[in-house]
């Protein structure tokens, strides 16, 4: 069995998608944690960069070799512990997981992820609520039209797209953003909710004020 | 032979990507051309929105079903007709891949690729040049580091990761970012270039102003 190492931040969506995968997958792994320092900076241990040349969260080594970036930690999980169910390994299956991976690292973060760091004062990036909330009507749209046909996001079972598109939409409350409208979506949220071995996020810290409904 | 659609506009990074991974196989494909419509719009075909929920561009259409999302699609492009030598099937090997893919489509996105568009004030979202070219220099900086000590972005050979951060970082000089700090950066895009059925970029139309060299 190999070793795995997370280093993370409880409270970061990227992280709470990999603890989640790895908890689906019922995997063992240890935690580095890190912290905030000030509004602009995690607390990095020394060496971080030979990690992630890009200084962010999360990192997951995996047998002594680190791999950044949310949507490579799942395509890695998958693929080494999860077999072609979570990640198909044809052209048609694996395009289709694709496609909603790169939502969930764009119009989800952009908007869903954005707008939540944003109400707790915890962005250090550009633009403003407005704009994030924007983006995260445009997410849900597109959630919101596959799910009212499909139950899962790519072909027609829980795969890594799921995962990744999940750990944001979530959240939605806590960036002031109402799921009332998106029915489907927040149906969706349930069914992943049901599933052996989930975990649940971590709770809301009243940071971004009032959750909306 | 599958039948490939490709819906296209010339000057987009994104389809320049895909539509360099096509030459790279040695792909027929047919394009359908989609221009500008006053400064935010693209002038879509009826019923786009069946072909991508998000109405951006690209999207390839391979016999009769639909890719959106560039890094599915070249994810898609390569198991389908490249082969692992394009996209690895092992873990490790995919998930070294996969980081990149993501760099390409965040920080060297909307870094670089937002740099040259609002130059050319043909950008849609939010931010200023400034963010624009600090978010460049992260990306930038990430690819000299391994660039410096590997020919290629993943493993030691050509990949989809090297075609997914091509796109905008040669692009740089139309955002107004010299890649004279990037001796390593400036070689594997000689490098690219020398490939076998390497595709020119798309000449500048000088829309934003003189080149920095």
């Amino acid at each position: 069995m190999s070793v795995l190492t997370l280093y993370n931040r409880e409270r970061s969506g990227n992280c709470y998608k990999v603890r989640l995968m790895l908890s689906l997958l019922g995997l063992d792994y240890e935690k580095v944690a890190v912290h905030r320092e000030g509004k602009n900076r995690n607390n990095l241990p020394p060496g971080y960069d030979s990690l992630n040349p890009l200084r962010q969260l999360p990192v997951l080594v995996a047998d002594g070799k680190p791999y950044w970036g949310t949507i490579a930690i799942l395509v890695f999980l998958a693929r080494k512990h999860g077999g072609t169910a979570w990640l198909p390994d044809d052209a048609e299956g694996e395009g289709e997981v694709t496609q909603w991976l790169s939502l969930g690292q764009n119009e989800i973060f952009y908007g869903l992820g954005r707008a939540r760091s944003m109400r707790a004062n915890r962005w250090h990036g550009y633009g403003t609520l407005d704009e994030a909330h924007q983006i995260a009507a445009v997410a849900l749209r597109a959630l919101e039209g596959r799910l009212g046909e499909r139950d899962w996001l790519a072909l027609d079972r829980t795969t890594i797209a799921d995962v990744a598109c999940y750990s944001y939409t979530v959240f939605a409350p806590e960036g002031g953003i109402s799921l009332k409208p998106y029915p489907a979506v927040r149906a969706w949220l349930a069914r992943i909710q049901a599933l052996p071995g989930y975990l649940p996020t971590p709770p809301y810290d009243g940071a971004g004020g009032p959750l909306v409904e």
